[in-house]
């Protein structure tokens, strides 16, 4: 019986921690809020998550779960899937400020640094897969395909990130195209340098 | 006369902003506060920037003057000097905030987001001539060359923006030289698909 009811409110301190994000930005977010709005004891949101961190990038996380690692069989199949629902998501309002106001802050408050890294670095799981997939099925060329992951990861979602954070500007279809094109063949063509 | 006390004024304005921008960050600047700082009048002030957007703009900018737009005759050899470049600006302290400061507020307040083009725009502009350089020497594919040419700046830099705004990590010449071959080889190879 335990199991279930711990269950519950652990869905209840997460929908109220979004709800709250939504409405008021993560970097002000505190416990006693979501013990508040969710009706969920403070102890209780305590015992699972330790740390208020864990707590807003499990949140941030669950508004981010429709992004799914496809497995078409080709980077460009992936990545036309996975660059398609990113612009399908909608940002509008404070969910658009989620990264922005966790970035600004990061370079004031180191908890906010370890929360950029933590969401940042889930946020790119997908991309991740979808690159060691093409490693392993020979796809990627050889000068590139022994670079750092990290750094393909970057190479690879960077211009995509550019334009909705820094630039904060729509992802069209026809950037979304030239992204893929541009990184498809810079990835997977022999370079012939 | 004139001319001179009116540049000497104009200098003294810009050192105070940049001073204030890199103390303070960039949204709480106040005209009275470069007034202040700098003993320029506010009339003269009004006189060269009727509003406090694009006082900021030039500031910012004259902060980045040194990104030069090389021309070594190959797209290669330009964005390696434009990146290696970037990769040596100091962001420590509040320069590094500048870009994310503005970013955020631009989500809340419409004077930021006119700032944020403003700059954003002139911090591409390096990228841009050097890309409409190698279209018009030929050297990028077809398929890519009919593209929108923010786009295609938004492919080059984005991965070393990522890295740096939103990542917060350092550019690495590893992660660089990964930027580069990725970029270089999927902007002028012909795809083959």
């Amino acid at each position: 019986m335990a199991r279930p009811r711990s269950d519950e409110a652990r869905r209840k301190a997460l929908e109220a921690t979004r709800d709250l994000i939504v409405e008021n930005g993560v970097t002000s977010l505190t416990i006693e809020d979501v013990a508040a709005r969710s009706g969920v004891a403070k102890t209780t949101i305590y015992r699972h998550w330790p740390e208020r961190a864990s707590l807003i990038v499990d949140a941030v996380n669950a508004m981010f779960e429709h992004l799914r690692t496809p497995d078409t069989g080709t980077l460009r199949g992936d990545l036309e899937v996975f660059f398609g629902a990113v612009m399908r998501t909608d940002l509008s309002g404070n969910v658009g400020q989620i990264m922005p106001s966790i970035i600004e802050a990061a370079g004031r408050d180191p908890e906010m640094a370890y929360l950029l890294d933590r969401i940042g670095g889930e946020r790119e799981r997908v991309c991740r897969t979808i690159i060691e997939r093409a490693l392993e099925r020979g796809e990627i060329r050889e000068a590139v395909a022994g670079l750092d992951l990290d750094a393909l990861v970057g190479v690879t979602v960077g211009p995509i990130a550019f334009q909705k954070i820094v630039r904060r500007r729509k992802l069209t279809p026809e950037y979304v195209e030239a992204c893929l094109d541009v990184v498809v063949t810079g990835l997977t063509r022999p370079s012939g340098h």
